[in-house]
C-alpha cells in the first residue's frame, strides 16, 4: 500500500485547540510599555480569530463553508509511504509523509488561509494585508482571498521577490497584489529604505508593513501565516486527518518530524498527536528542525519579544532571537524568522518537542535523495524534515529497529528551483553558525 | 462530492490497445525511398515497445514492476469535480477534470515513461535519449530512467530550454542530461546551427538528434514521448481509471476534452471512450484542442510524412504541418509539433474526433478564470482544454442542458509561469493564423 487515502467526507469537522491540554499555563501576549498592542488587536483581526486565539475550548467548529473549500482544494491529503526512499536507505524503518505540497497552492498554509478569508469576510471586511516570506503563505492567501472575494495585498521579504519573480506571478494570477518589502507604502518601509537602502527585507519587516496598513484603514484586516495560536488551530485538519489515516493502516507513529519556522505546519500536523503524549498515552517522539543559520529553537532564548520588527504585535513569550535579527538568505525563506509559536515554544520548554538544526548543503542532499527515490521533490523548508527522518532511519538501520517515522511534506518545490539549481552547481551559499 | 478517488490496488492491470477497434486499418509506416527507416526501429526500441507498436491485442497486461511504481507514483489520479467553476460560469453543466497534474513531474507523461524505461532495461540497455518541448516529457523520463537506474539524455527545444531555465534544473535533479537542440552533440545538430545559427529549434529537430544519438551507440535506446501506438496505449491507464470513477458516480461523459499535440493524453483519456462509441454504444463527443498557431488537425493534411525533421523516422501516416514546419513559439511548447498520432488522425479523418483550434491569448484567460475558481493553475497546453470546456460549458447555460463534460487536466502550469506572466502584463506575443 503506497497511499492512504481519505474521502471528502473524511475532512474533520472540529479543529482542535491544544491549549486546555497544555501541561503549563501559556503566558499572555503584553503590552510594551506605554503601548496599547493588545487593545489593537482587534482593529486587524477578525472577531472569529480573535475568539480562536484565546480560547480554552479543546474542540472549535469547522465552519460548513470553510469545510466545503477545504473539500473543494482537494482535502483530506494523501498518506503515502515512501518505499522508494526505505528501500534506497535499506532501512527496517517505516517512513510516511503526508502531502500537504498537495494542494493547489503547492502547500499547508491553505488551511488557515480559508479560515482567515472566511472569518473576515464574516465581518464585512474588504481586504486583507499580508506578508510572505518563501511565498507560500501569500500564494495561499491570494487564493483564499480569490475565492471569498476579498482583495489581497502580500507584502514579499524583498530577497525572495528577487529571487522568485514566478511567485509573484502565480499571485497576480490570483488577483493578489504583492509588493517588495520594505516597500513605499508604508511609513515603516520608507524609514527602513531611508536607513538602509539595500535592506533585503526580513519576515518582520514585512510583518510591520501589513499592520501598519491594516490599522490605517477601517475595511481592511491583516493576517497572519503562523506564530499565532489561531492558526496552528486552524492546521491540526492536518493532524486530525492523519490519526485516522494512522488508524487505517492499524500503525502509530513512533517518530513524527517536521521542519519549523513560526511552526504552523509543525504544529497542524502534530498537535493531535501530542495531546496523546500529554494525558501520558504515547511514547512517540516530535522533531522540529530548523536552519542551522535561524536557530530560533536551537540557540534562541525563551523570553518576551515582538513577533515583527517595528513592535506592532504585543509581546510574546517564545524562543526567539531577537525581532531585530536578519537571517541569512538561506533558501527555506519560510524558515527564516526570529521567533517561533508560543504553542510550539512552550511546548520545546517543556521537554515535550525536541528541536534540532541541519545545514542549507545537507537538507538540499537529502532533498535530491527524496525526489529520486520518491518522485515528488520537496520544498527547502520541507527538505529539513526529510534530513532528520534519514538520521532517524539510518539509525534504525544500525539497531534494527523498526520504527515508523512520519513526515510533514508541507510543501513541494517547484517553484524553488533556483536554490536547487544552485546546489547541483556546487553555488550554495554556506551557512553562518 | 468534490473528488472521486479510488484506491491503489484500482491501477489498472492491463493498458487498453485501440488498434483492433479501429473502423478502418491504420495505415503501416512506410520507408521513404532508398531507406531503411523500419528496419533500423530494433536498433533504438526495446523488443517490447515494438512489440506494441504493432500489436492486434485488445488488452495489454501492465508488467507488475510497472504497475508498482504506477502505485508508488500516486495512481489512481483523482477525478475533480469543477464545483467552483461551474458557479463562475452559472452553467447547468457538470464538469469534471481527470488530475494528471498529480503525478510527481505534473503531468501524464510519466505513465508513458515509466513503461519505456522498464522496458529498455529489460533488454540490458544502460541509456534513453529523447527530446523535449515544453519539459514535461524530459521531466518525466529522467525521473523514470532514475528509478529504473538508467541514465537520461534530453535534447530539449531551444527556445524552451531558456524560456524555462527550471525545467533543466529539475531534470538534473533526476539525474537527466540536458542539452539544448539543435546542439553540437550530432552531425544532424551542427548541420543545423551551421545553416541557421539562431535557430529557435523544433521538436522535429530535437527527434532528429536524440534519434541519431541512439542509432549511433549499442547500449542506447531512443524514447518518444507521444504521436506512437504504444505511448498512446500505456497512456490509457488515464481513461480506464476514468471509466471506474464514472462509474463511481453513476455518471456517463457527454462531452470529453483534451489538448493534442502529438495526442497522447488525448488518447490516454478517451480511448476507452472512444471504444463505446466504434462500438456503436456511445454517444459522446470527443474534442481535440490545439493551438491555432500549430494547427495540425484543422489545417494540416493526412498524408505519409516523417515524424522528425531530418528524416530518420519511418513515414507515418498522419496529419501534419509538414515535417520541415517550425510552430511560433508561443507557451504551450507541448503542443508545438508538426505532425500527430496515426491513431488520432485517423480517427479524426473518421469523423469519430472534432478536432478545434483556440488562441494563446483566450486560452491564458480561461486558465487564469479555472486557477481563480478551482485553485490549480493549469498547464499553458492544458488551457486549450478548458478553454472548450467553457465554450461547451456556456452553450449549457444557453440550452438549459445538463450536459457531463470532462476535462484531462493533463499538467500544471507551476513550470510555465512565464507565459502567465507574460499574459497578465499583456506582452503575450499574438498568434499567427
Amino acid at each position: 500500500m503506497y497511499k492512504i487515502e481519505l474521502s471528502s467526507d473524511d475532512v474533520p469537522k472540529k479543529w482542535y485547540n491544544i491549549n486546555p491540554d497544555l501541561p503549563s499555563e501559556l503566558p499572555m501576549p503584553q503590552n510594551s510599555e506605554g503601548k496599547e498592542q493588545i487593545e489593537n488587536l482587534s482593529k486587524i483581526f477578525s472577531k472569529g480569530v480573535l475568539e480562536q486565539e484565546f480560547s480554552q475550548d479543546r474542540y472549535i467548529t469547522i465552519p460548513k463553508a470553510v469545510r466545503e473549500i477545504y473539500q473543494q482544494m482537494g482535502r483530506p491529503s494523501p498518506l503515502f509511504r515512501a518505499k522508494g526512499l526505505e528501500e534506497k536507505l535499506n532501512t527496517p524503518a517505516k517512513i510516511f509523509y503526508k502531502r500537504e505540497d498537495m494542494s493547489p497552492t503547492g502547500s499547508h498554509k491553505l488551511n488557515s488561509a480559508i479560515a482567515q478569508a472566511y472569518y473576515a469576510k464574516k465581518d464585512g471586511i474588504e481586504r486583507l494585508t499580508t506578508e510572505t516570506g518563501a511565498g507560500q503563505w501569500g500564494t495561499a492567501l491570494s487564493l483564499a482571498c480569490s475565492l471569498m472575494d476579498l482583495d489581497c495585498t502580500v507584502y514579499m521579504v524583498k530577497v525572495s521577490y528577487e529571487q522568485k519573480p514566478f511567485r509573484k506571478a502565480i499571485m497576480e494570477v490570483y488577483d493578489g497584489e504583492v509588493y517588495s518589502s520594505p516597500s513605499e507604502n508604508t511609513a515603516y518601509g520608507k524609514q527602513v529604505i531611508k536607513e538602509s537602502p539595500n535592506h533585503p527585507g526580513s519576515l518582520g519587516i514585512a510583518i510591520s508593513e501589513a499592520i501598519e496598513e491594516a490599522m490605517d484603514l477601517d475595511n481592511v484586516y491583516y493576517s497572519l501565516g503562523s506564530v499565532l495560536n489561531h492558526v496552528m488551530t486552524h492546521q491540526t485538519v492536518i493532524g486530525l486527518e492523519l490519526e485516522k489515516q494512522f488508524e487505517m493502516i492499524e500503525t502509530q507513529p513512533d517518530v513524527m518530524i517536521a521542519c519549523v519556522g513560526g511552526g504552523s505546519n509543525f504544529s497542524g500536523s502534530m498537535f493531535p498527536f501530542l495531546k496523546d503524549k500529554l494525558q501520558g498515552n504515547s511514547d512517540c517522539e516530535f522533531i522540529a528542525v530548523e536552519p542551522r543559520s535561524c536557530p530560533t529553537l536551537t540557540k534562541g532564548n525563551y523570553e518576551y519579544d515582538f513577533g515583527d520588527t517595528k513592535g506592532f504585535t504585543p509581546m510574546l513569550k517564545m524562543f526567539t532571537l531577537g525581532h531585530d535579527f536578519i537571517a541569512p538568505s538561506v533558501h527555506a525563506g519560510g524558515l527564516r524568522y526570529h521567533g517561533m509559536s508560543p504553542l510550539v515554544s512552550l511546548l520545546a520548554k517543556e521537554g515535550y518537542i525536541e528541536p534540532r538544526s541541519a545545514s542549507q548543503e545537507e537538507v538540499f542532499k537529502c532533498g535530491v535523495l527524496f525526489a529520486k527515490s520518491e518522485g515528488v521533490l520537496p520544498a527547502p523548508e520541507t527538505t529539513h524534515a526529510i534530513k532528520v527522518a534519514i538520521d532517524e532511519a539510518l539509525k534504525c538501520k544500525e539497531t534494527g529497529e523498526e520504527k515508523t517515522i512520519m513526515i510533514n511534506f508541507s510543501g513541494h518545490g517547484l517553484l524553488d528551483l533556483k536554490g536547487y539549481e544552485n546546489f547541483i552547481s556546487g553555488d550554495l551559499a554556506p551557512d553562518i553558525d
